[in-house]
């Protein structure tokens, strides 16, 4: 047999080779991506996921290089914890200048040796040979600049990889998707499309970025004080939008919140970001001026507790004091799972006084993924010979598979597979191998990383849902009988009240003493018995039970 | 001064008046509703949420009755809480006739003398006298059926209630809703407009049920095995519709779920639910069925992990097996806050090899809320001289009261309130009075009401996110000197490996020996103090520290 390709996709929450993609011919493997996610509304006390670079650490010695399609976080997030770990800190790091200039700025806050990195420029449209693979950066649209797909030419044919895309005709700066070429190398002769699905279920055209201007413009000419936006800091587009009404209004412009300041600079350097002079000033000497002549744009629009926007709504914020006549907007839609915290934030945003301007109640987002139209046009334009959907939750895979059938994509040749699939990819047939890498969810808290699992989860949900009861039983040293009531300890169980506890000692004692429970482990398992029945019972409640034997005279 | 009309709205969850509202006049209190909400991401543990019931149980025997506008949760199920505590348990319900169905159904699972309950049955359009207050309940449209508005005719101006509502023009049951009553009382004049702002984000006119017929028929016509048609209990004319659709493509529909077959059983008894002779057949007769002829309306849609779909998607249904060839439909869309939960259910449903249908796939489900136009005819239908925007949080509030400026409604004479407030009326003006009567959140966790408070959550949360160590310190009940390494117990912290725990111990040990700290307080004050540095400095984690004593010679 010839020698195939294989394609893995890797990590994501279930969103399917969101995080990572693995391109692996005759024993070389190109890595695609190394982002991270949030944790889900369950994942109690998790800072971040990470997908499972166990595959990669055993076959580090075979990977030629990294590629990076953009600079977003669940793209990049993951590389301190790949480089210098999983990988060597010297593996080759390939991206667009912004996506490198951001990876370069997270890098530097980690503990890792930076001068071994070894990031390569490459701008959209050129070519990089890495390994087998000769890997073309395809200009696209996103929500954040300098995005890209990849053309990836293997011995068994052209892989188009689109990464993260809308296709926008009029985005803010720069020329856009490149239509021609995709039609060019469709033309040519496409062996697979991995295409983003996060819009599938989506009906229609995503607007353009360009629709937010004129919306942004009625918000400033009505706007009687201040103007606040909330937007992430890597959607540059938008910050843009923003500065460019604000000139036009007579406003300047000032960033607060750590990575909007640190991102803007960036992004200014290489030329993403742009503004008249005197435009864009410091965050003090903004509100220094009139009101109706200030601008601020912030992080937080996705409620995170801790950004700039979060502060605001509590009143805790150093510098801004939200009040009436303030303008809010939200230029952003609440990620899934964040809507509730999203909410909050509006609603004591607007007890403060504040007017609050958010989808739908105007245009002030779009999205930065293609809905089906878009996902149409590029099967269109690229006419691959088999389909894998990735970028998605199963439900999104599945959306986009039914639109490739649609375009007359035979069922056989799609393929929607999970996370940790092996997709094995010669120039007539794919084939999905029974074996599947490994690809859980690695939780990050604090500094671990892969230390909280699954009973460490479960005792979380137990005591976070429950709390706990602590029985520290005083025994006699010599006779082993208990001496005492036991002392009873509860967190997070009950707002103690009544003799509920004076009870549930009571019961341990008469048990102890009357059964003559003597044996250290007996007594501890008795005790915990008896008092996880007692206080379900009592109070339909399941509280993790622990008990202790104290010796007492 | 005369004698004013006040009017409290109370509990939701910041969802203004969604649970319950007072009017009071003269020392004599009606109360609207008695519902529940469902805990948010962050109650941890907590069943449901009732309403503040402290300002009624103060003023208990002023009570002259409850009126319920509709059988929902969040409007019927804090009856049995209310009743019989708070409240004594005769004091009299008024509600239509399927809403005091459900009710009753739901106190008979409650310790209650329901013998003692007094339910009194009324049809919409009639009008009944309580204390002061002249109610007429006025047919409105809703995703259940029987529901009313009310106007309350009071000494001082007729106030209207929308209750939950839509307009629909083609209900599938029934005449729709009282347009032209709801026009001659607002010829007549009405002093206050109390009305639903749930879809008052939402432009345009919500879509009237009858459109699921045509989907549900498309459906039904494409699906070659079984239809699982998800969807609420109290949804019956979604129910209805599913019925009509099976006969038409010759299926029988089995309901699943105890809450889908009691509700059923209760509307089909007062005519709310039809079904052609022998189309409503038990699940265990549709399961030897050929596939294509059978459908199954089940409970679940919002991914709820004890509901039938759920137990489906897990593969712990007893008698139904998901496999290809199946067509699921979830006939509702995320209630805000469940969106990751429905995301998996949907995924899990995927993966056993079924069809899912859901919003925005096929208008297989409308909103039961009032959109944007039909706010607007609402209030220029009623033409309110006051206007208060309830059921709804904050912002929904603030969008509905710009609608009514809108039309012309002068911004003095609109109220924008939160939960506990209290508005004065008289035939002239509304007073917003400076006293807020009680209205927190009380939590419901297992037999507890309300003994879950702030300082249990925030011990609940850094359990649920950090776990807890527990150090046992051995001491010398003669020298009160340390006598060996504490033994360290932790849960869901981190799974134990390495030496962490024991360098813990050793520090505790060293720190305890070599400072001298004898007295008892000390020695836990201390154990617990390091323990926390000691473990935050290992693991940038902050578990909850306990330290106790045990005697050691």
């Amino acid at each position: 047999m010839a020698e195939a390709l294989r394609i893995i996709p890797l990590g994501g929450l279930g969103e399917i080779g969101k995080n990572m993609m693995l391109f692996e011919y005759a024993s070389q493997i190109l890595v695609v991506d190394a982002g991270i996610m949030f944790p889900e509304f369950d994942m109690l006390g998790i800072d971040l996921v990470l997908p499972d670079f166990s595959y990669l650490r055993d076959h580090a010695d075979e990977v030629v290089g990294v590629i990076i399609s953009h600079g977003h976080e669940d793209h990049i997030g993951g590389l301190p914890y790949l480089l210098g770990d999983a990988l060597p800190a010297d593996t080759p790091v390939y991206g667009t200048p912004l996506a490198l200039g951001l990876i370069r700025a997270k890098l530097s806050e980690y503990p890792l040796v930076t001068d071994e990195l070894d990031l390569r420029s490459v701008a959209a449209g050129s070519t990089v040979t890495v390994g087998p693979f000769e890997v073309e950066f395809l200009a696209i649209t996103h929500s954040i600049p300098d995005g890209v797909g990849l053309a990836i030419k293997t011995p068994v044919g052209v892989v188009i990889h689109t990464g993260d895309f809308k296709f926008d005709y009029t985005p803010v700066r720069g020329s856009g998707p490149g239509f021609a070429r995709l039609g060019q190398l469709g033309a040519q002769g496409v062996l697979a499309l991995l295409s983003d699905s996060t819009g599938s279920e989506r009906s229609g055209h995503t607007p353009s970025e360009a629709v937010i201007g004129p919306a942004l413009d009625q918000i400033f000419r009505e706007a009687a004080g201040r103007v606040i936006v909330a937007t992430f800091a890597s959607l540059l587009s938008r910050v843009q939008q923003v500065i460019d009404a604000a000139a036009r209004h007579g406003r300047v412009v000032a960033l607060a919140g750590f990575s909007m300041v640190k991102t803007a600079e960036i992004a200014r350097e290489l030329g993403h970001l742009e503004a008249p002079e005197g435009v864009l000033v410091d965050l003090g000497e903004a509100l220094k001026l009139p009101d109706n002549q200030v601008t601020i744009v912030t992080t937080g629009s996705q409620g995170q507790p801790e950004a700039a926007l979060a502060r605001m709504a509590e009143g805790t914020h150093r510098q801004i004091e939200v009040k009436q006549g303030d303008t809010i907007i939200l230029s952003s839609t609440p990620i899934p799972g964040n809507e509730e915290e999203v909410s909050r934030l509006i609603n004591k945003l607007i007890a403060r006084g504040a007017d609050l301007i958010y989808p739908p109640l105007a245009t002030v987002h779009v999205s930065g993924h293609a809905s089906q139209e878009e996902l149409k046009l590029m099967l269109s334009l690229t006419r691959p010979k088999f389909f894998i959907p990735v970028h998605g939750e199963l439900r999104h895979l599945h959306a986009h598979a039914r639109l490739a059938q649609q375009l007359g994509i035979p069922r056989e040749n799609v393929f929607v597979v999970e996370d940790g699939a092996v997709l094995e990819l010669t120039a007539h047939r794919v084939k999905v191998r029974k074996e599947k890498v490994a690809a859980g969810n690695v939780y990050v808290h604090g500094k671990g990383v892969g230390d909280v699992g699954r009973r460490v989860m479960a005792e979380r949900e137990i005591l976070g849902n429950n709390g706990f009861v602590l029985a520290v039983v005083p025994v006699n040293p010599h006779t082993g009988d208990i001496a005492d009531k036991p002392e009873l300890i509860s967190r997070g169980f009950v707002f103690q009240r009544g003799d509920l506890m004076d009870r549930a000692a009571e019961a341990v004692y008469h048990a102890l003493k009357e059964g003559k429970v003597r044996q250290r482990q007996a007594v501890i398992d008795r005790t915990q018995g008896l008092l996880t029945r007692f206080f379900f019972e009592e109070t339909k409640r399941k509280p993790m039970v622990l008990a202790v034997v104290s010796h007492c005279e």
